[in-house]
């Protein structure tokens, strides 16, 4: 019998633990930097680097000033090594032409399918080198990729910002965008009428209202005044100006 | 009366071309650069530049090499004149803090709400300096500021990667998130059966199927097989696997 394959099952409470964000051959280290940012920024916090191009890597990490996320990072000779205790292997690419090999999946959707996965396992996140992504080595780890929706296949994207955006769909609330946020308390109509009051009053007294028509144009001012939307803050603030303006031109 | 305002009222039918991104007081002109790629990425085009800290933009727009859509930058000296031909002004951040002084909005709500505005007119999207973001008197021109949902406000944003996420926001495809993509065609059941009966017989063939237990083995393997799942197109691949193999412990 094929012997059987142990896996450490994390039983986190919390699902952005399982994710490990694995960058493959990458010979930017300000590359590693700018993900282990955007993983602090969305509150992911394993990064595993694999055979990473440069020993400034290394060097980068020992830093004085360096990120905890970086310090902790885990260094891989082989890709194999850094997923081994993950359930699910998905590799990145902006690019579509892969997608004859393996399943492709839009990042819209994709990251549904990672994050109900994180909440069972470890999943493991794969983003190549800047130069060539994902070799076709690499690719063959993958249970399936994810593309992010870019608009020119020919146009690669920037490391540091592909790693930000996938973490940004993984972290980002659905509802949210729905959800309306509490409006700007309005002021209530007998302050927007204090208000029309008292720029009416400003008006006559600068000869900007005809006599004849002056009934028309009231109405026309506090048509106009309503539809500015005056917030209960902003209310005393107007009436103060008008004050004063209305002082000068009695002046 | 008060001067009217004219508009430069733009009836693109592609609403991304309504989308001024304006980088305002940028210091490392990468970051210009980042965004401009990022911009390419999503289909936006139309880059507006404020006061940028360093002669080295000057110099990296014209170099040779630089993206069109770099090159076509346009360089301002002032905010007011940058977002003139603009209804809507918002002011991104990273962080929560002042909310107080004007309507914030979380990215994934925000962003429907520039989008509806982008169908009518243009739109600016300001993106302040990597160390102060937006000043108070920048912010001052901003109908309301839209706040990427990072976990840690203390922590600051990389601003390459702020511009990439708002813009992959508007363009983010919610029907994608629920469209499921086409499903890999499953090998049929006469396919499956075929592979379950080759191996069964490598099975017994190699000594692994005890004669007294054999009817319980077969079924085994048989719902073994089944879980598999396996594809269409891999049901020739394994069938090949195993018929060399038969011929091997045959032989």
């Amino acid at each position: 019998m094929a012997p059987a394959l142990r896996y450490d099952r994390n039983i986190s409470t919390n699902w952005k633990d399982n994710l490990r964000v694995v960058m493959v051959s990458t010979r930017n280290p300000l590359n590693i930097g700018a993900a282990a940012r955007a993983m602090a920024n969305f509150g992911f916090s394993r990064l595993r680097v694999v055979s990473p191009y440069d020993l400034a890597f290394r060097e980068a990490r020992s830093a004085v000033g360096a990120a905890p996320l970086l310090k902790n990072a885990e260094d891989y000779a082989a890709l194999a090594e850094s997923i081994a205790d993950c359930h699910l292997v998905v590799g990145t690419t902006s690019i579509g032409h892969r997608g004859l090999q393996h399943p492709m999946r839009r990042l819209e959707y994709g990251a549904r399918l990672i994050k109900r996965a994180l909440a069972e396992a470890p999943v493991a996140l794969l983003f190549g080198s800047e130069k060539f992504g994902l070799s076709n080595q690499d690719l063959s780890h993958c249970h399936w990729l994810m593309r992010i929706p870019t608009v020119d296949a020919d146009l690669s994207m920037n490391l540091g910002q592909a790693v930000a955006l996938c973490l940004y769909e993984l972290a980002r609330d659905p509802k949210a965008a729905k959800a309306r946020p509490a409006k700007i308390a309005a002021a209530t109509a007998a302050e927007t009428e204090q208000i029309t009051a008292m720029l009416i009053e400003v008006l006559e007294r600068s000869g900007y209202v005809n006599p004849v028509t002056a009934g028309s144009t009231e109405e026309k001012v506090r048509r106009l005044v309503r539809r500015l939307g005056i917030a209960a803050r902003d209310a005393p603030v107007l009436l103060g100006m008008l004050r004063q303006i209305l002082w000068k031109v009695n002046g």
